[in-house]
């Protein structure tokens, strides 16, 4: 395909990275051809090394990397941002300046001034930036989303969603677990822990099914493991435009519970069920007929969703699918984008170029930011 | 046993009083002897003679048959009130002052203040009341309590509890449904509909198996289908003593849900899930160790609980056996007062007389009146 | 109703006989009357007296109440039957000679001579045999039934049935449990142990709920624990008349397994599948269709099949109500028979009078006679 | 890694061959260099170009393929063969003597004289030979197998294994459906197809998990649809070496299965449970304690199957993860002999190099004629 990717951070002992690495590779979608691993030069030498890049593409910063490649007639077409939040809006900065298109992980950054000057400086030089919430990837959230698009339940009245885990539930980062460390501190994930790390994939896969907008919320951020100076658990009373209500839950201190993110959308006509830990299956219940249970590639998904499943039913797909699917999007809009198409044309987030976008990765920063500020005041509803 | 008791309420054409019966008869604990199932005469003439209830016992009015029956040498032990919500009230104080036990549906009444009376009256009268919270029958549901005393999860930390079900989704009022018709018609109903329905048994079960107590909520009272003036959607945050939060859902427009009553708890050292139609089984979440499955009859149940079972595992047990195992108890300690004992001389709510009583009565009126004063300023945090 | 019964067996420190009694209490269809609940005099006459029934039947030998009971004028109705297996024939016939309706345990008797005589006997004397295969009172199972009857899925092509359980995977014969010394001794189990006990249950389900035939098997009977005589592991492949095939597993080694009946039913245009362990259920897939899950009581079961439910969806009826619905068509029954109606008058196992008779006992007898004739024939085929 | 590799079959229309190269691409163990993909050369040459293959190395008959690469200093390491089962012996035998490692899918063949020559071999030339059962490559299928060898459910008492599917149910071969039609052709498929396809998925699982041998079996293969030839369901009773015994089934015809494989073990101290369509879950059930659920990556895997791993608990891992874990160890091998190791040194299906290989080929061919033996003889035993 001819297309060619960088990425900052995900050297040797970090993990994301490679789940990245991997995904793009599944369809061969794009190549690596350069990176900045680590703040360790050698480690990102080596790195680079086992990936096969040559060694001037190894960079020391990313700085040096987004200039160095800006100028290279062969330069990478896009670059994956899998650092800590902290560090995202100077990266997404710097590549965007440098006329590469963008794919960060979430959540974006920590204020919505950023998170809209990204969005205006990757539209303003025409290029794509894509936020890696990756379960928007499965074949059957996309099916959800088609069936509530075209109405089969009806007029959305409540949703309730939540995204249970159990690895922060003991004080893991006093015992040297690094990702606990870094997820609990305030100097790298900014204002929020749990909301940001998983809450926000919540707000974020009901608004990318339901396309509903929230209008007001009532957020109650919980610091339970003794000693946590941010969240671990969070409860959120939701009002919708429109008039439909929600109601959100996330934790890390759920034991027993892995990557438990489960939707439940109530309409007047039926419901809707999906979750993260079955992702081939969709549990439908229409009013007055027994309860359904869709299967990914047997039970008719529409021809977009299905489109993203690469094997018959009965065989599972999994995570490296889901997020193989982002790219597939994403690499599909970069490669019109080579062959001289302008980002005007099309319509991110529609059929041909389904993937998440800065506009989600704006939506996220905002809800956080907003139960932030309500369970700052007593938990208290704070308007949209 | 010699146990007579006799009923207000479930004539024919009414449903929950004729469960009662079967769920008393299955065991053999007590005989109906007297009866005024309907405010149609001819309807309780009729279910009294089906029940082989002496005519003369067959009353026109509970007024009536409280004094009568108060005069008898052979008076019933106690009676079954199976009536709307608001009678309960004064049919629960004329049997108070007969001299005879009650069993009251839930919820109790309307205002806090009732139910204390009435407590207080069944107290000084050394009599027994019972509210008929019937979930809090089921022997896992016992366990769950008993596992939660001795700390097998630790200190609890938060709990997920909910109720939803389906059929209230559509204005089912308007066509003809009488159970329908009276729940959403506040006359009847008094302040609440679906809280006071199921949200009421929410609470009571959290409250039966952790012993939390609320110290202060925030209620949002949803009233979804059109033309509703009482809620039939709710959702509520929970703050307990102690530090522990909740959170509460339950919902009547919830397509596709029947009485999907579950509680999922967490504490410092595992999690315990309890659903009540899946009744026989109790899922445990210990820290670092594999997901369990515990099975009545099979997996050690504490000897209260596992005293509630009448038959192996593998063998479901349902709803008529959770209600008798209300009578049980409740029969058992009215078998001890005929024997002469002092309520002064047991506790209820313990091992020995484990049945729901006016105190889980009046917790579940005060549960409906903060949450209707929560929601009805806005959704706002209100002490206890 | 006015209907009386007798019992023999079911004594204290016996399981079953309680379980029917209560089956029998629930919906008030008959009143015990007489008994002979034990070999021990002080066991019966402590059983009777607890029971409420008179010293004067409370019987020394089910001879002696046969003949006594047969000349009272207000003599029981029916005999419940609830000893081992080794003495059905005896007592079942002595109380048809009396002139009394016959409820027995199953399986019947050990040969199909003896079944086919019970049969007739009982036909002739104008009387009803009812065989406790109390699983076919489920709903759930009679819906199953029907739908299968209408043709919705079609020509069955093939059925797989397994009961697996636990309780003998360990000798537990050689610790003192006293149900396991009998199921495994051929002095009072006969010629089967596993087979007898709940592999006659697979055979019983699939001919309740299919009505094939089977025209030849193959068996195999594994004594699996050491020093065991009978089997307690059994597999069957079943040809049915008319072509399709089947395939039965039973257990008592399945660690993890308690009562797990369960069967799934594949014909030419779906699948049906039903589990003992979930009896409030059925899974159909039509082909070309998503899975479906009924629900008793929301899923528009046939109105035979609905009308032994007794409470709505989502509270869980168990095995005391499937059981309590065979007394309550074999009680309808009783009713008319003593109203002067005649056996002949009425097709049992149809709509009305559909409860498990003398017939399915002999189909019963049939199978395990074949099943010990294959295995100790070197589980070749042999035919019906 | 410096691994190349080739093809034979998986051009375009086809739909394994993707699989495979997907497979391979998410850990960049190798790259394709080479392939003959159809036999339509066109189709090859079109493949190629996409894969990015030089047009020399896009050959047009699998002779010329093996016969040109052979004298390559760059020569692909390994071919996959993912042709029609009656051309596995021809290919396979033409690349082990240009001294090239062989990944070949199953049904190896049909005899197994030939599947033992194919192993001699590649024995004698030094050459791997992977059969690709690819269901063996999932984490905790390796973690069941471990657990197994290491006694923790104790001996093995009996296994239950069945793969239903529905896709055959209706005569799709006659709609023009290509996979179908090849499937019930006995020219291209030979004695079996339903036994063949998935049935012998089953005898691979069982081995695989227990190492168990079969000593005697008595199998009845179903053709079911109408003018079927072959097999489309099949029963299969087996003794094991040992005394242990088997129940398998599989079946086309089984509407709403999909890749339904799964196998119960049953020990004197427990039972393991695993189902291909939840990979990453096994059931447990020991003796006295309550039913566990593992899940990968979170409850203590053996080091051995974590190792097969690529992301934590509760993110799902399927079947291209399953796949890429065969090629995971049978590139690991290739490597080592690249490094101027012998096979002699090291020992396949051990940990080291756990992937399917000739000896699981060759039982498979095995199972199947001695079942096709036992079915045509009438169901009869037949000894292995």
């Amino acid at each position: 395909m001819g297309i060619k990717y960088g990425m900052i951070g995900g050297g040797q002992g970090a993990f994301i990275g490679d789940v990245h690495r991997k995904s793009i590779a599944l369809d061969a979608f794009a190549e690596i051809a350069a990176g900045c691993f680590s703040r360790s030069v050698e480690n990102t030498l080596e790195t680079g090394k086992n990936l096969g890049i040559a060694a001037e593409r190894c960079y020391k910063t990313y700085e040096e990397m987004a200039q160095a490649e800006a100028k290279r007639s062969d330069k990478i077409d896009f670059v994956v941002i899998v650092t800590p939040n902290s560090t995202h809006y100077d990266i997404s900065r710097a590549f965007l300046n440098a006329g590469i298109h963008v794919v960060c992980d979430k959540p974006l950054v920590w204020e919505t001034e950023q998170a809209q000057e990204l969005a205006d400086l990757a539209q303003k030089n025409n290029l794509l930036f894509c936020v890696t919430y990756s379960y928007t990837g499965y074949p059957a959230v996309k099916h959800v989303r088609e069936m509530i698009r075209k109405g089969e339940i009806g007029k959305i009245r409540f949703v309730n969603a939540e995204y249970p885990q159990e690895w922060l539930a003991s004080p893991a980062e006093k015992s040297g677990n690094r990702q606990a460390q870094w997820r609990v501190d305030p100097e790298i994930s900014g204002k929020v822990n749990c909301l940001g790390d998983i809450g926000s994939h919540a707000e974020n896969m009901v608004s990318y099914m339901t396309g509903l907008r929230i209008k007001s919320l009532c957020a109650r951020l919980d610091k339970i493991v003794e000693g946590r100076v941010l969240d671990d658990n969070a409860s959120i009373m939701i009002e919708y435009e429109g008039g439909a209500k929600g109601l959100y839950w996330s934790s890390q201190i759920a034991i027993g519970y892995f990557n438990a993110l489960r939707v439940r959308i109530f309409g007047e006509k039926g419901t809707i069920q999906w979750a993260q830990e079955s992702p081939d299956c969709i549990d439908v219940f229409m009013s007055g007929q027994p309860g359904m249970r869709l299967s990914r590639g047997r039970d008719g998904f529409y021809q977009h969703a299905q489109s993203f499943s690469r094997i018959p039913a009965g065989h599972p797909e999994g995570y490296f699918e889901a997020l193989a699917n982002i790219y597939k999007t994403f690499t599909g809009a970069v490669a019109m984008l080579k062959a001289g198409r302008h980002i005007r044309e099309f319509t991110p987030v529609e059929a041909e170029f389904d993937f998440p976008d800065a506009k989600m990765g704006m939506d996220g920063v905002k809800f956080i930011n907003k139960c932030v500020e309500s369970s700052a005041a007593g938990s208290v509803w704070v308007n949209y």
